[in-house]
């Protein structure tokens, strides 16, 4: 199963002003398509700091490195140029990056949105990706985004400004995210078990762990009440939608008939 | 300025099944407080992933360190047990958490939410802390918090369910709290700026910048249009909240003559 991990850049997140959602949304994205997310990273906007956290992920082989945020024409913006040092990589201007900028304020121009068209240096920062990166077209905003293959890693560098980053992955990046995740799937289902104590079903959990190891069971754990239910989620990965529905409906029937044993009955 | 990092532990959040906003509300605290998050890591449950996060963040110096999940009864709850690996501590049951646990199920068994007080294993598993660990009452839920000192650094081990980890936040961490961040603080504010093209405001944001080094600025990117607006945030950190809201204040006059100087006025 690929692997994949992010890396949210942005003070604005670490001060608390911001509720980062963009690593919410791509989660489930790559859930869905049956890939692995092991790690998130949220670290402000020092170049220092974004280079640390790319350079300790590719230590981990990952398959997908995703950044999100921090390609925007301002100072503070520095992904790209963290990006580059942590690969070893020569920043530089790329053409066709540039003529999707261009493109855009011309087009912003003509509709009135800017005052000019014009490639100022802030506007002409956006093209300027690590060498070898393939830009990515941006349908939302002015930055494009950057893919760059670093041994068996794809590092994909997307805005933070979510509209723009699910712009990027729902269209340039699809043809990437075909060949990384084929046909792999994953599946999950709620079961709600009639027993607000969770400690009451802990062993009955671990022992369907163990039956069924290719099944992820995770408790829900709510506040304690007599009206109140626990809900036990079941995950499982597959190579096709088939198959991962197939191990869920397996450890569904396990854990039904665990409960039953100990008179912990699944709920409705 | 005191440090902090935030370690989330949960595969709910990897999958993208769960929105974490414990991190978000852990950040607003901290800021309000003085305090400065330098790093957020999301990790799954597996005992080794937590390992390796803690044993990184305690490489960094930090005042205090955070973990958000992984307390509870499940054989999957195992954010103690990594703890005390990477600080090199053994487990062992604590008298005043297993008094904590045991009350609290007492009570619960009281008000007819539990079928029995009975301090099974899975109940007792909640108890076991780092050694030297301090436990902290829980007033929401049956998990106590834990609290200990690495070197300079205190970390704390807060469950993940969020009515949780504010009652221990509000509740008994607030002495370690006022320790360690005395009376530091944190001001904001924000302009609205009549452009709504952030490349624009770009030379004028680093100027400001490199004369109000105590302020951070940072615009807001939106979408682009002619009714759009660009906000930026600014924010600094002080002794005391007169001393941040003084600083934000010089560097708002700042932005302001800057802006008027190349003709994009603040708006409303």
């Amino acid at each position: 199963m690929p692997t994949a991990e992010i890396i949210v850049i942005g003070n604005e997140i670490l001060t608390g002003d911001v509720q980062d959602t963009n690593s919410h949304w791509l989660c489930q994205q790559i859930a869905g398509l049956g890939g692995e997310v092991t790690h998130i990273a949220v670290v402000g906007d020092r170049v220092r700091d974004i280079v640390r956290e790319v350079e300790l992920a590719l230590t981990r082989g990952l398959d997908l490195l995703l950044t999100a945020g921090g390609l925007g024409p301002t100072a503070d913006d520095r992904t790209l140029e963290a990006v580059a040092e942590a690969t070893g990589c020569e920043l530089e201007e790329n053409a066709e990056a540039l003529d999707m900028v261009r493109r855009k304020y011309e087009e912003l121009a003509a509709e009135g949105s800017v005052a000019s068209a014009e490639l100022t240096d802030s506007r002409r920062k956006m093209a300027v990706l690590p060498g070898g990166a393939q830009p990515l077209h941006n349908p939302v905003g002015a930055a494009p985004g950057a893919l760059l293959e670093v041994g068996e890693t794809r590092v994909v560098c997307l805005p933070g400004v979510p509209a723009e980053l699910k712009g990027i992955w729902e269209g340039a990046l699809q043809p990437v995210l075909s060949e990384l995740f084929g046909e792999g799937s994953f599946a999950e289902e709620t079961l709600v078990v009639d027993t607000g104590d969770e400690s009451l079903l802990a062993p009955i959990l671990e022992q369907v762990q163990r039956d069924c190891p290719e099944v992820y069971f995770k408790s829900r754990a709510r506040t304690f009440g007599p009206e109140v239910k626990i809900r036990v989620v079941l995950s499982a990965r597959g190579e096709d939608k088939a198959q991962a529905q197939a191990r869920v409906a397996h450890g569904r029937e396990h854990l039904v008939s665990a409960l039953k044993e100990e008179g912990a009955l699944p709920g409705s």
